[in-house]
Protein backbone atom coordinates (compact mmCIF):
# COMPACT_ATOMS: atom_id res chain seq x y z
CA UNK A 1 0.00 0.00 0.00
CA UNK A 2 1.15 3.87 -1.06
CA UNK A 3 0.45 6.42 1.46
CA UNK A 4 1.36 10.23 0.86
CA UNK A 5 1.35 13.41 2.62
CA UNK A 6 -2.20 14.18 1.63
CA UNK A 7 -3.60 10.52 2.52
CA UNK A 8 -1.76 11.05 5.92
CA UNK A 9 -3.64 14.82 6.33
CA UNK A 10 -6.68 13.59 5.37
CA UNK A 11 -6.50 10.59 7.86
CA UNK A 12 -8.87 9.93 11.02
CA UNK A 13 -7.07 11.25 13.96
CA UNK A 14 -6.59 7.93 15.99
CA UNK A 15 -5.65 6.10 12.79
CA UNK A 16 -3.05 8.34 11.81
CA UNK A 17 -1.45 7.88 15.69
CA UNK A 18 -1.82 4.01 15.69
CA UNK A 19 0.14 4.10 11.55
CA UNK A 20 2.52 6.86 12.26
CA UNK A 21 3.62 5.06 15.72
CA UNK A 22 3.65 2.15 14.22
CA UNK A 23 6.63 2.83 11.32
CA UNK A 24 9.30 4.21 12.93
CA UNK A 25 10.36 0.22 13.89
CA UNK A 26 10.90 -1.84 17.38
CA UNK A 27 11.17 0.31 20.23
CA UNK A 28 12.40 0.10 24.02
CA UNK A 29 10.47 -0.67 26.70
CA UNK A 30 11.07 1.14 29.91
CA UNK A 31 9.63 2.12 33.01
CA UNK A 32 10.46 5.54 34.09
CA UNK A 33 10.17 6.29 37.82
CA UNK A 34 10.27 9.65 39.77
CA UNK A 35 9.32 11.26 43.03
CA UNK A 36 7.94 14.32 44.01
CA UNK A 37 8.37 16.89 46.93
CA UNK A 38 6.08 15.16 48.99
CA UNK A 39 7.27 11.68 48.52
CA UNK A 40 4.70 10.49 45.64
CA UNK A 41 6.27 8.36 43.58
CA UNK A 42 5.90 8.46 39.90
CA UNK A 43 5.94 5.40 37.13
CA UNK A 44 5.73 5.70 33.73
CA UNK A 45 6.01 3.48 30.51
CA UNK A 46 8.25 5.59 27.84
CA UNK A 47 8.86 3.65 24.49
CA UNK A 48 11.50 6.29 23.17
CA UNK A 49 14.66 5.89 25.22
CA UNK A 50 17.52 6.63 22.40
CA UNK A 51 21.18 6.11 23.02
CA UNK A 52 22.78 9.58 22.59
CA UNK A 53 26.36 8.97 23.11
CA UNK A 54 29.03 7.09 25.65
CA UNK A 55 30.97 9.51 26.99
CA UNK A 56 29.55 10.95 28.73
CA UNK A 57 26.47 8.02 29.05
CA UNK A 58 23.70 9.94 27.63
CA UNK A 59 20.42 8.66 27.13
CA UNK A 60 17.23 10.74 26.10
CA UNK A 61 13.74 10.10 25.83
CA UNK A 62 10.54 12.12 24.13
CA UNK A 63 8.24 13.95 26.15
CA UNK A 64 5.06 14.47 23.90
CA UNK A 65 2.26 16.91 25.36
CA UNK A 66 -0.38 13.99 25.88
CA UNK A 67 2.47 10.80 25.81
CA UNK A 68 3.85 11.29 29.29
CA UNK A 69 2.36 12.77 31.74
CA UNK A 70 3.37 16.01 33.25
CA UNK A 71 4.24 14.75 36.69
CA UNK A 72 7.15 12.79 34.94
CA UNK A 73 8.44 15.84 33.81
CA UNK A 74 7.92 17.78 36.42
CA UNK A 75 9.27 15.70 39.10
CA UNK A 76 12.71 15.71 36.72
CA UNK A 77 12.46 19.15 36.66
CA UNK A 78 11.91 19.17 40.23
CA UNK A 79 14.54 16.70 41.78
CA UNK A 80 17.17 16.42 39.17
CA UNK A 81 16.89 12.47 38.72
CA UNK A 82 15.09 9.54 37.37
CA UNK A 83 15.12 5.79 37.11
CA UNK A 84 14.85 3.91 33.83
CA UNK A 85 14.20 0.44 33.99
CA UNK A 86 13.78 -2.26 31.49
CA UNK A 87 10.48 -3.82 31.06
CA UNK A 88 10.09 -7.61 30.97
CA UNK A 89 7.43 -10.34 30.05
CA UNK A 90 6.40 -10.70 33.94
CA UNK A 91 5.65 -7.24 34.43
CA UNK A 92 4.91 -6.23 30.62
CA UNK A 93 0.79 -5.65 31.95
CA UNK A 94 1.50 -3.76 34.61
CA UNK A 95 3.99 -1.29 32.28
CA UNK A 96 1.57 -0.79 30.73
CA UNK A 97 -1.45 -0.22 33.04
CA UNK A 98 1.12 2.83 33.81
CA UNK A 99 0.04 4.75 30.95
CA UNK A 100 -3.78 5.63 32.19
CA UNK A 101 -4.46 8.66 33.72
CA UNK A 102 -3.83 8.49 37.34
CA UNK A 103 -4.91 11.30 40.07
CA UNK A 104 -1.40 13.30 40.88
CA UNK A 105 -1.13 12.08 44.47
CA UNK A 106 -2.16 8.27 43.31
CA UNK A 107 1.32 6.62 43.04
CA UNK A 108 1.41 4.25 39.65
CA UNK A 109 3.74 1.63 41.78
CA UNK A 110 0.69 1.67 44.28
CA UNK A 111 -1.97 1.45 41.63
CA UNK A 112 0.10 -1.53 39.19
CA UNK A 113 1.35 -3.38 41.94
CA UNK A 114 5.18 -2.90 40.89
CA UNK A 115 7.06 -2.46 43.86
CA UNK A 116 9.32 0.79 44.50
CA UNK A 117 12.97 0.02 45.01
CA UNK A 118 15.42 2.54 46.69
CA UNK A 119 18.66 1.38 46.78
CA UNK A 120 22.20 2.97 46.34
CA UNK A 121 20.74 6.31 48.25
CA UNK A 122 19.47 7.51 44.55
CA UNK A 123 16.80 10.33 45.16
CA UNK A 124 14.04 8.25 42.57
CA UNK A 125 12.51 4.78 42.34
CA UNK A 126 13.37 2.00 40.67
CA UNK A 127 11.35 -0.84 39.83
CA UNK A 128 12.22 -4.09 42.18
CA UNK A 129 10.65 -6.27 38.90
CA UNK A 130 12.64 -5.29 36.55
CA UNK A 131 16.67 -7.01 36.05
CA UNK A 132 18.12 -4.15 34.27
CA UNK A 133 18.29 -0.77 35.90
CA UNK A 134 19.50 2.92 35.47
CA UNK A 135 20.11 5.82 37.73
CA UNK A 136 19.52 9.33 35.95
CA UNK A 137 20.75 12.76 36.34
CA UNK A 138 18.91 15.38 34.09
CA UNK A 139 21.06 17.26 32.08
CA UNK A 140 18.82 19.12 29.27
CA UNK A 141 15.53 19.83 28.60
CA UNK A 142 15.89 20.26 24.30
CA UNK A 143 12.65 22.02 22.83
CA UNK A 144 11.83 20.24 19.63
CA UNK A 145 9.81 23.68 18.01
CA UNK A 146 7.90 21.79 15.13
CA UNK A 147 5.38 20.25 17.01
CA UNK A 148 6.26 21.44 20.98
CA UNK A 149 7.55 17.99 22.00
CA UNK A 150 10.67 17.90 24.39
CA UNK A 151 13.67 15.76 24.08
CA UNK A 152 14.63 15.12 28.13
CA UNK A 153 18.29 14.15 27.78
CA UNK A 154 19.97 12.44 30.89
CA UNK A 155 23.60 11.31 32.13
CA UNK A 156 23.52 7.32 33.31
CA UNK A 157 25.14 7.20 37.02
CA UNK A 158 24.56 4.00 37.82
CA UNK A 159 23.54 1.06 36.33
CA UNK A 160 22.61 -2.61 37.85
CA UNK A 161 23.14 -5.38 35.34
CA UNK A 162 21.99 -8.99 35.80
CA UNK A 163 25.36 -10.44 36.15
CA UNK A 164 25.02 -13.56 33.94
CA UNK A 165 24.04 -10.92 30.88
CA UNK A 166 27.50 -8.65 30.81
CA UNK A 167 29.00 -10.38 28.25
CA UNK A 168 33.11 -9.99 27.88
CA UNK A 169 33.07 -7.03 26.31
CA UNK A 170 31.07 -4.75 27.75
CA UNK A 171 27.77 -5.55 25.79
CA UNK A 172 24.97 -6.51 27.71
CA UNK A 173 22.38 -9.73 26.25
CA UNK A 174 19.45 -7.77 27.11
CA UNK A 175 17.64 -10.71 25.72
CA UNK A 176 19.00 -12.76 28.31
CA UNK A 177 17.91 -10.28 30.70
CA UNK A 178 14.31 -10.69 29.41
CA UNK A 179 13.72 -7.24 28.11
CA UNK A 180 10.95 -7.00 25.52
CA UNK A 181 10.54 -4.81 22.65
CA UNK A 182 7.32 -2.60 21.37
CA UNK A 183 5.85 -1.79 18.31
CA UNK A 184 3.18 0.99 17.83
CA UNK A 185 1.61 1.88 21.01
CA UNK A 186 0.03 -1.46 22.26
CA UNK A 187 2.31 -4.25 21.06
CA UNK A 188 4.63 -6.53 22.81
CA UNK A 189 7.18 -8.59 21.51
CA UNK A 190 9.62 -11.30 23.04
CA UNK A 191 13.18 -11.25 20.95
CA UNK A 192 14.79 -14.22 19.34
CA UNK A 193 18.73 -13.96 18.60
CA UNK A 194 19.39 -14.09 14.93
CA UNK A 195 22.97 -13.32 14.94
CA UNK A 196 25.69 -11.36 16.86
CA UNK A 197 27.67 -9.85 13.99
CA UNK A 198 31.87 -8.61 13.67
CA UNK A 199 32.52 -5.14 12.99
CA UNK A 200 32.50 -4.05 9.06
CA UNK A 201 35.36 -2.71 7.36
CA UNK A 202 34.87 -2.46 3.61
CA UNK A 203 37.22 -5.25 2.55
CA UNK A 204 36.29 -8.10 4.56
CA UNK A 205 33.02 -10.22 5.15
CA UNK A 206 30.96 -9.92 8.14
CA UNK A 207 31.30 -12.88 10.46
CA UNK A 208 28.92 -14.40 12.84
CA UNK A 209 30.39 -13.56 16.60
CA UNK A 210 27.60 -15.86 18.23
CA UNK B 1 26.26 -5.76 39.37
CA UNK B 2 26.48 -2.87 39.81
CA UNK B 3 28.12 0.22 37.93
CA UNK B 4 28.08 3.79 39.32
CA UNK B 5 29.94 7.15 37.65
CA UNK B 6 33.32 6.52 38.78
CA UNK B 7 33.27 2.66 37.26
CA UNK B 8 32.23 4.29 34.11
CA UNK B 9 34.60 6.76 33.47
CA UNK B 10 37.27 4.51 34.32
CA UNK B 11 36.17 2.08 31.31
CA UNK B 12 38.34 1.29 28.22
CA UNK B 13 36.74 3.34 26.05
CA UNK B 14 35.51 0.49 23.89
CA UNK B 15 33.76 -1.25 27.04
CA UNK B 16 32.63 1.66 27.44
CA UNK B 17 30.60 1.95 24.27
CA UNK B 18 29.90 -1.50 24.23
CA UNK B 19 27.99 -1.02 27.24
CA UNK B 20 25.89 2.05 26.85
CA UNK B 21 24.98 1.23 23.74
CA UNK B 22 23.36 -2.14 24.89
CA UNK B 23 21.46 -0.79 28.08
CA UNK B 24 18.81 1.65 26.12
CA UNK B 25 16.83 -1.73 25.11
CA UNK B 26 15.32 -2.99 22.27
CA UNK B 27 16.75 -0.67 18.93
CA UNK B 28 14.68 0.01 15.41
CA UNK B 29 16.86 -1.22 12.28
CA UNK B 30 16.85 1.04 9.62
CA UNK B 31 18.67 2.08 6.48
CA UNK B 32 18.98 5.68 5.44
CA UNK B 33 18.99 5.56 1.79
CA UNK B 34 20.34 9.24 0.28
CA UNK B 35 22.00 10.70 -2.79
CA UNK B 36 24.81 13.69 -3.68
CA UNK B 37 24.46 15.83 -6.41
CA UNK B 38 26.89 13.82 -8.50
CA UNK B 39 24.29 10.94 -8.42
CA UNK B 40 26.40 9.14 -5.82
CA UNK B 41 24.00 6.83 -3.87
CA UNK B 42 24.59 6.18 -0.39
CA UNK B 43 23.15 3.78 2.14
CA UNK B 44 23.59 3.54 6.05
CA UNK B 45 22.57 1.55 8.75
CA UNK B 46 20.85 3.92 11.74
CA UNK B 47 19.35 2.06 14.77
CA UNK B 48 17.89 5.29 17.11
CA UNK B 49 15.14 6.39 14.98
CA UNK B 50 12.46 7.62 17.33
CA UNK B 51 8.94 8.31 16.95
CA UNK B 52 8.54 12.57 17.72
CA UNK B 53 4.98 13.08 16.58
CA UNK B 54 1.83 11.81 14.51
CA UNK B 55 0.48 15.38 13.43
CA UNK B 56 2.75 16.38 11.27
CA UNK B 57 4.33 12.94 10.98
CA UNK B 58 7.78 13.20 12.74
CA UNK B 59 10.96 10.87 12.63
CA UNK B 60 13.84 11.84 14.36
CA UNK B 61 17.39 10.20 14.36
CA UNK B 62 20.76 10.52 16.34
CA UNK B 63 23.70 11.69 14.05
CA UNK B 64 26.65 11.05 16.39
CA UNK B 65 30.16 12.54 15.36
CA UNK B 66 31.44 8.71 14.32
CA UNK B 67 28.60 6.51 13.86
CA UNK B 68 26.70 8.18 10.95
CA UNK B 69 28.99 8.89 7.72
CA UNK B 70 29.18 12.42 7.24
CA UNK B 71 27.54 11.94 3.34
CA UNK B 72 24.39 10.70 4.73
CA UNK B 73 23.97 13.80 7.22
CA UNK B 74 25.53 16.25 3.60
CA UNK B 75 23.01 14.36 1.18
CA UNK B 76 20.22 15.00 3.47
CA UNK B 77 20.88 19.00 4.20
CA UNK B 78 21.91 19.17 0.31
CA UNK B 79 19.11 17.64 -1.01
CA UNK B 80 16.42 17.47 1.47
CA UNK B 81 15.04 14.06 0.97
CA UNK B 82 16.25 10.67 2.74
CA UNK B 83 14.51 7.30 2.68
CA UNK B 84 13.99 5.34 6.05
CA UNK B 85 13.81 1.18 4.89
CA UNK B 86 12.90 -1.56 7.95
CA UNK B 87 15.59 -3.92 7.78
CA UNK B 88 14.48 -7.56 7.85
CA UNK B 89 16.10 -10.76 8.48
CA UNK B 90 16.78 -11.86 4.46
CA UNK B 91 18.98 -8.17 4.31
CA UNK B 92 19.99 -7.99 7.99
CA UNK B 93 23.92 -8.66 6.88
CA UNK B 94 23.98 -6.76 4.23
CA UNK B 95 22.28 -3.54 6.40
CA UNK B 96 25.02 -4.19 8.73
CA UNK B 97 28.07 -3.83 6.15
CA UNK B 98 26.48 -0.44 5.09
CA UNK B 99 28.37 0.80 8.76
CA UNK B 100 31.80 0.04 7.27
CA UNK B 101 33.91 2.87 6.04
CA UNK B 102 33.41 3.21 2.22
CA UNK B 103 35.33 5.69 0.03
CA UNK B 104 32.72 8.78 -0.61
CA UNK B 105 32.56 7.80 -4.46
CA UNK B 106 31.41 4.54 -4.10
CA UNK B 107 27.83 3.59 -3.03
CA UNK B 108 26.83 1.12 0.01
CA UNK B 109 24.31 0.05 -2.82
CA UNK B 110 27.05 -1.45 -5.23
CA UNK B 111 29.11 -2.33 -2.11
CA UNK B 112 26.70 -4.51 -0.40
CA UNK B 113 24.39 -5.46 -3.31
CA UNK B 114 21.58 -4.22 -1.99
CA UNK B 115 19.32 -2.81 -5.03
CA UNK B 116 18.42 1.22 -5.46
CA UNK B 117 14.20 1.39 -5.75
CA UNK B 118 13.57 4.92 -7.47
CA UNK B 119 9.89 5.21 -7.08
CA UNK B 120 7.05 7.58 -7.26
CA UNK B 121 9.29 10.33 -8.75
CA UNK B 122 11.22 10.61 -4.98
CA UNK B 123 14.74 12.12 -4.93
CA UNK B 124 16.06 9.70 -2.66
CA UNK B 125 16.55 5.83 -3.35
CA UNK B 126 14.82 3.25 -1.60
CA UNK B 127 15.70 0.11 -0.89
CA UNK B 128 13.78 -2.81 -2.72
CA UNK B 129 14.84 -5.46 -0.90
CA UNK B 130 12.95 -3.39 2.61
CA UNK B 131 8.94 -3.99 2.71
CA UNK B 132 8.58 -1.07 4.77
CA UNK B 133 9.77 2.08 3.52
CA UNK B 134 9.56 5.52 4.00
CA UNK B 135 9.92 9.07 2.34
CA UNK B 136 11.37 11.94 4.29
CA UNK B 137 11.56 15.59 3.86
CA UNK B 138 14.28 16.95 6.10
CA UNK B 139 13.32 19.22 8.50
CA UNK B 140 15.35 20.25 11.07
CA UNK B 141 19.25 19.33 12.45
CA UNK B 142 18.55 20.18 16.45
CA UNK B 143 22.25 20.09 17.70
CA UNK B 144 22.97 18.83 21.29
CA UNK B 145 25.80 20.89 22.67
CA UNK B 146 26.43 17.94 25.69
CA UNK B 147 28.08 15.94 23.37
CA UNK B 148 28.28 17.50 19.68
CA UNK B 149 25.78 15.62 18.70
CA UNK B 150 22.62 16.36 16.59
CA UNK B 151 19.16 15.10 16.00
CA UNK B 152 17.94 14.72 12.70
CA UNK B 153 14.50 15.32 11.96
CA UNK B 154 12.14 14.68 8.98
CA UNK B 155 8.70 14.77 8.15
CA UNK B 156 7.49 11.40 6.34
CA UNK B 157 5.52 12.17 3.09
CA UNK B 158 5.50 8.85 1.35
CA UNK B 159 4.93 5.31 3.61
CA UNK B 160 5.00 2.08 1.35
CA UNK B 161 3.18 -0.71 3.67
CA UNK B 162 2.90 -4.34 3.05
CA UNK B 163 -0.77 -4.54 2.36
CA UNK B 164 -1.45 -7.67 4.45
CA UNK B 165 0.33 -6.05 7.63
CA UNK B 166 -1.86 -3.25 7.85
CA UNK B 167 -4.11 -3.27 10.68
CA UNK B 168 -8.25 -1.90 10.73
CA UNK B 169 -6.93 0.73 13.02
CA UNK B 170 -3.85 2.02 11.34
CA UNK B 171 -1.50 0.35 13.29
CA UNK B 172 0.96 -1.72 11.55
CA UNK B 173 1.84 -5.67 12.62
CA UNK B 174 6.00 -4.63 11.70
CA UNK B 175 6.74 -8.28 13.00
CA UNK B 176 4.24 -9.46 10.22
CA UNK B 177 6.39 -7.40 7.96
CA UNK B 178 9.25 -9.06 8.95
CA UNK B 179 10.86 -6.19 10.51
CA UNK B 180 13.71 -6.60 12.80
CA UNK B 181 15.31 -5.46 16.18
CA UNK B 182 19.02 -4.18 17.02
CA UNK B 183 20.70 -4.56 20.62
CA UNK B 184 23.73 -2.41 21.41
CA UNK B 185 25.94 -2.22 18.35
CA UNK B 186 26.01 -5.70 16.79
CA UNK B 187 23.02 -8.28 18.11
CA UNK B 188 20.11 -8.56 15.74
CA UNK B 189 16.48 -10.08 17.04
CA UNK B 190 13.14 -11.15 15.39
CA UNK B 191 10.37 -10.93 17.20
CA UNK B 192 7.83 -12.97 18.70
CA UNK B 193 4.45 -11.59 19.19
CA UNK B 194 3.44 -11.69 23.67
CA UNK B 195 0.22 -9.37 23.00
CA UNK B 196 -1.11 -6.43 21.85
CA UNK B 197 -3.11 -4.43 24.99
CA UNK B 198 -6.37 -2.28 25.22
CA UNK B 199 -5.56 1.37 25.45
CA UNK B 200 -5.27 1.66 29.59
CA UNK B 201 -7.72 3.41 32.15
CA UNK B 202 -7.30 3.83 35.52
CA UNK B 203 -10.56 2.30 36.48
CA UNK B 204 -10.33 -0.90 33.76
CA UNK B 205 -8.64 -4.01 33.91
CA UNK B 206 -6.04 -4.66 30.54
CA UNK B 207 -7.17 -6.66 28.38
CA UNK B 208 -5.48 -8.29 25.76
CA UNK B 209 -6.53 -7.48 22.27
CA UNK B 210 -4.49 -9.83 20.13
Amino acid sequence: MFVNSDDIEKMDQRYRIALINSITGFKSANLVGTVDANGITNLNIVNSCVHIGAHPPLIGFISRPHSVPRDTIENIEATGFYTINHINEAIFRQAHQTSARYPQDQSEFDATGLTELWENDFTAPYVQESLLRMGIKFRKKLPIDINNTDMIIGEIIQIHIPEDCLVENGSVDIEKAGSIAISGLDRYHRTQHIARLSYAKPDQKIKVIE
